[in-house]
């Protein structure tokens, strides 16, 4: 039910990607009378693998997180999640409310022992392919301690996204020199050094899009990431619109525009947002992926092929075993 | 002496803005048999405007700022420095190492009385033209006050050099709701509001190149300030990169990019960075503008042109009545 076009988008995509992959079965949660109106031949076409669970209730895009958690207990997301908590789901997949599924996911799922913060990770575009980045916007003031925990649950995830041993890790800082940066920066950069992770060292903002080398995952506190991604798209916005403001100049530019269709599609194609929409929750005791709001089918469809993709490396699992390991080699020291 | 290139682009650059400003008076101040084999023709053609001041010694681009300041008393930045404090000079500008130049900036003019720490702000291009932005990078773990006394110094910046009454300020956070952000920008925020200056709100990171309204100057603590910067210039080298690799494809596409020559050349003079350049420290008395380490002689006209402008608009001045008139209000209460 969730995002700024409801199941007009998650729809269409969910049925795209039951077309795509013959192992997928999906569960659609929300308004049984809605879902059912949009899905009629679907449910005989997938009857096997595709099913409506219903929800009574629905979080708008700009309810505060603590009053969904309390007033909307048979909320689409609320109900998705509870699925995966039982084990009926193996992911939840929302286009909804960034707030309430993050604090609904805690609340139901609760955190892995030895995390204390669930942290938002997804992928960047760079001239290297993409990069991987953490923390997006759920955590702001962080410790040293938090980011490290970030370093190690993201290191999970690329070692089995990207079929990777040994990701690196950058952490992202206004310098590259060891004396620059804040006090968590630095003191998160000791524990870095000592751990078994890849960890490269510090890395500055131009390093998610086009850095000298690749880095495979690069760590902020939520709030530098957050204001990192969306300065990124601002930029990509900007110079979409000046690109376009040039080519719209003239007669003549415009005839030029025509004659260069192919290449401005593969360029599209090659950073198109929706090719990268899905961020996953990282430290829960289950996988909960959020999709942009404004995400239109494809972009939808991205994101529930992050899922696929995650359950079957089995993410969630694989960083729950090294947050244990970690803990228990701390203990014994 | 100083950047990436040394006075192979100081000294053309600043030929090219004698030629343009007849009012313009320069004072290079540097190694004097190296400044002289350069200019000799120009010391006749500009007798009376171009001047060179002799300085022994050099900061290194990667010297410490405090053993700069220590052990380099007679390099061209402090020489050019101390020429802005006694006077001689209206301003100082360079492409030397960022933290000593600020080091030894604040060390030789002194803070403004009621200002904390020196913050660097400098514009970025966004479709509405472009947006002021500090502090850049001087500033790590900033307080709510440091905040607020940049977006004093920065509004009456903006107020002087684009002639406009009353510049709109947005504080940049990770979201335009009051419950977002960290502890400094909340407590921020309430200083603004409090305030005469024209805040508007939170802005998030897109706001600096393509929001939804233009924002005449954006507020954020060095390190966020900076990583934004950082991102933006990330995003559009990658962009630029994959726009290259689309048209570099095959032949066909090759030929189509000459054809759309004229177009790429007017999008790339719009956000061309060295139209960008020049970096000014705010809440010094005494004007000193940073050039990016490597510019070119475009890029280092631009940020000598800046210092014009900022000298012939009295933007010291006025910061330091504006900054004065706000504490004798606070005290008055």
């Amino acid at each position: 039910m969730g995002g700024d076009h409801g199941p007009a988008v998650t729809i269409p995509a969910s049925l795209d990607c039951l077309k795509n992959n013959p192992n997928l079965k999906l569960i659609l949660v929300g308004d049984e009378v809605v879902l059912k109106d949009h899905l009629s031949q679907a449910l005989v076409d997938f009857a096997d693998r595709l099913s409506i669970r219903h929800a009574s209730q629905c979080v708008g895009m700009e309810e505060s997180p603590s009053k969904a958690l309390k007033n909307k207990k048979d909320s689409s997301m609320r109900v998705a999640i509870n699925l995966v908590k039982s084990g009926e789901a193996d992911a939840c997949v929302s286009a909804g409310n960034t707030g309430a599924l993050m604090a609904t996911a805690r609340f139901v799922l609760k955190m892995i022992p030895g995390i204390d913060r669930p942290a938002i990770i997804s992928t960047i575009p760079s001239i290297f392919g993409h990069t991987h980045v953490l923390d997006l916007g759920g955590n702001v003031d962080c410790t040293a301690e938090h980011l490290f925990q970030f370093a190690v649950m993201g290191s999970e995830l690329v070692k089995a996204v990207e079929n990777i041993d040994n990701p690196t890790v950058g952490l992202l800082n206004i310098g590259e020199e060891e004396v620059k940066g804040n006090e968590q920066v630095k003191a998160a950069a000791k524990l870095l050094e000592n751990s078994s992770l890849n960890y490269i060292g510090y890395v500055e903002g131009d390093s998610l899009t086009a850095g000298n080398v690749k880095v495979d995952l690069i760590v902020a506190d939520g709030f530098v990431g957050n204001v990192a991604l969306k300065s990124i798209e601002g930029a990509a916005k900007m110079i979409g619109t000046v690109l376009k403001e040039a080519f719209n100049k003239n007669i003549f530019t415009r005839l030029s525009g025509l004659l260069i269709y192919p290449v401005i599609r593969s360029f599209k194609q090659r950073i198109d947002p929706r090719m990268y929409n899905g961020a996953s929750f990282l430290g829960l005791n289950g996988l909960v992926i959020k999709s942009h709001g404004g995400a239109d089918a494809l972009a939808f469809k991205t994101a529930v092929q992050l899922a696929e993709i995650e359950v079957s490396k089995g993410v969630i699992r694989k960083i729950g075993e090294q947050v244990e390991t970690i803990l228990s080699k701390r203990e014994s020291l």
